[in-house]
């Protein structure tokens, strides 16, 4: 028998213990053993729930408790979940998480500590939510050099976007309907912002180059500037636009970055709609592969978890060898990546300004809305960051260019 | 170090040569050793090429031969496929394999075998081509019970349908394409019957169910009776046909079919379009999650053998225990399993047609095409099979209809 202890008894642990208890038979089965949850931590009490039975609010409880062979930790945020699972491995216990900041940050140092004890640390649902991810690419792409990785990682985002594109409804309403539905929190901060898929793709970058990319360093933009207009172009160009976790790999130069993309109808990301989430990988022998899910709420997160609980009981006392070193893994700079953009013009003299986009980019393939006035769009050929940047500059010198009212990367 | 031999030097065995050349660092250090193939059985020779130093006509040579601690099997057929596979891991050798007629009528069996004998039957390349499918249903989709898999599972199909449903192209001259391309054989039955995707369904069943679903008891319809009218009608209904292999599990009865399905625009299987295949799995507690990517070619199905091979080298002599009994799972019979259809029908009297259909099939909701003439198309509410045909032969009773020019199943 396994004995476990769950810490946190918000939204995923609720969804652990309901996981559980639901499939019970089922995941006894898997783990070749029943599994008994000890002991749940919460600061609260749940009077009148089950729960309250077997919950501590004390984590010496659980720590001191030798029969307890794997802590559950899916209370999120770095402190005090990091002390936690560090002194839960260091004790010789196994730890699973949905925790996606405490991987980022510290991901290598404790799968490290796991590897030193002999147990396992596992974080499935920190990435993709009740999608299976982080298992095959540890597990299955274990035969090619993975070439790049794409993801539509933050399904509050999502479905603001696909809201904003299929509706026409403006930015600021979308994130109220939004929070109103509870997709999106009161502080929209972290996911419009990028910061949260911004954690998920240093996790996967870091699992793909089996060195620590640090999430600081990665080049980070939201969907803040995103407007119903931009969508228009970008459905005009056969696409869409999303926000994009994406991490580069060829020739030895690893970069990364969050930004909003235009995905072209053709790639299999452009369906990817409302709060799914999706992860497209590139294997320099599979090509594309694709991973499409629930990227959270209560149950497919905590699906990860008990996935992730049922690997740890079966592998009691041995270390599954996930390679990801505290090696920092320098990345390219942003602006040497090459990348190609739709460039949003508002003109004074719509002549002189494609004459002038024609002679800077070398392209008189421009885009117009019937309603947008005063304005046009175009797509510049692949160059670096810097060198599109430089001919923007130039741009806005021209006569008839009144100014650059949005750039977003094209994503193919 | 481990050494493997590799039975069958067409396009997988080549591939798997080739990955294994191109990426063997990388291979190497996820198999946490060396992997040396020893022997590459074919009837062939090849002289010339590399591996003509390493080519044997006699199998007994692998079998006797203690080093070799592995076979990949990569010959395809069930004989001498099943003899060679058997005797290996009578042996003590484990296998892998991209076999799936070999795994749809013996994996139960040799799974069974591989137990008794502590080492490995692997099969993921045997569904899928190189999607990772079959190890995270076994390690990833631990904490669910599986409620329905659905798949688009044959890339020749999909391609063929692809382009009847993109350029309007009729069915022969699409198959004359596709074989023009090297995507269908000369003879291509085993493709546009049905068979290729019934062996994949059955395989996936069985690991659903965790018994062994007979690929023979399976409901098998092709693509052969499909047109380009039948896709306009799809279309209509914001849809694209698809061939699916598909099973349920729900409330412990197990049904399975392949069938051309009319794919509406919001289920991700929808977009996966030319040789591409997916998979999409509905757990309890998960909700859908889709695996896609590339269902043939040489280095896709190669790279998912070689993730076999990792797998196999990295747990020698430790038996994964996939759960899979010799014990039949019985399925309903497909006249109960509950679906809705698309009907079309031929009129000599156009209102007598609509008021027959309305009377037996209580809808008004009739489909019709600007350049299609006598016919219209409609959508049944959801019953049995059998309740369904009833149904249609009340209305071919009718005055003003001609006759039935197809059905289709719904797939939602």
């Amino acid at each position: 028998m396994a004995v476990i202890a769950v810490l946190g008894y918000g939204t995923v642990g609720s969804g652990v213990i309901e996981v559980m208890r639901s499939n019970k038979e089922l995941i006894e089965s898997k783990a070749e053993q029943p599994v008994n949850i000890k002991y749940v931590l919460d600061l609260r009490d749940f009077p009148g729930d089950p729960v309250q039975e077997i919950i501590t609010h004390n984590y010496d409880d659980i720590l001191n408790d030798s029969e307890v062979e794997l802590v559950v930790e899916v209370m999120g945020g770095v402190d005090p979940a990091y002390s936690f699972v560090k002194s839960a491995l260091l004790n010789g216990k196994s730890v699973c998480t949905s925790n996606k900041e405490l991987v980022a940050a510290h991901g290598a140092e404790l799968m490290r500590i796991a590897k030193d004890n002999n147990v396992n640390f596992l974080f499935e649902a920190s990435v993709g939510g009740g999608i299976p991810i982080i298992r095959p690419i540890n597990r299955s792409i274990t035969s090619d050099k993975i070439e790049a990785v794409t993801g539509i990682l933050n399904g509050t985002t999502n479905y603001m976007l696909t809201k904003m594109g299929t509706e026409g409804i403006d930015y600021d309403e979308v994130l109220k309907d939004a929070q109103e539905k509870g997709y999106a929190e009161r502080n929209p901060a972290a996911d419009v912002e990028g910061h949260d898929a911004c954690r998920k793709i240093a996790i996967l970058a870091s699992l793909a180059t089996e060195k620590t990319v640090r999430y600081e360093d990665i080049y980070t933009e939201g969907i803040t500037n995103i407007s119903t207009t931009d969508m228009l172009y970008a459905q005009k160009l056969g696409g869409k636009i999303k926000l994009l976790g994406k991490a580069g790999f060829e020739n030895g130069r690893v970069w990364a970055r969050v930004a909003p993309g235009v995905v072209s109808g053709s790639n299999p990301l452009s369906m990817v709609n409302d709060v799914f989430n999706a992860i497209l990988l590139k294997g320099n022998m599979l090509g594309d592969v694709m991973f499409y899910g629930r990227g959270a709420g209560k149950l497919p997160t905590a699906s990860a978890v008990v996935s992730d609980i049922v690997d740890a009981v079966r592998h009691k006392n041995i270390n599954l060898g996930i390679k990801w070193s505290e090696d920092k893994q320098e990345l390219m700079d942003i602006d040497d990546v090459v990348v190609s953009k739709l460039v949003r013009v508002e003109y004074s003299n719509k002549d002189k300004a494609i004459s002038c986009v024609k002679r800077v980019f070398g392209t008189d393939n421009i885009l117009e809305l019937e309603n947008a006035y005063d304005e046009f769009a175009f797509v510049t050929d692949k160059a670096s960051e810097r060198e599109i940047d430089m001919k923007l500059e130039e741009l806005l010198n021209c006569d008839g260019i009144n100014g650059i009212l949005n750039t977003i990367r094209m994503e193919g």
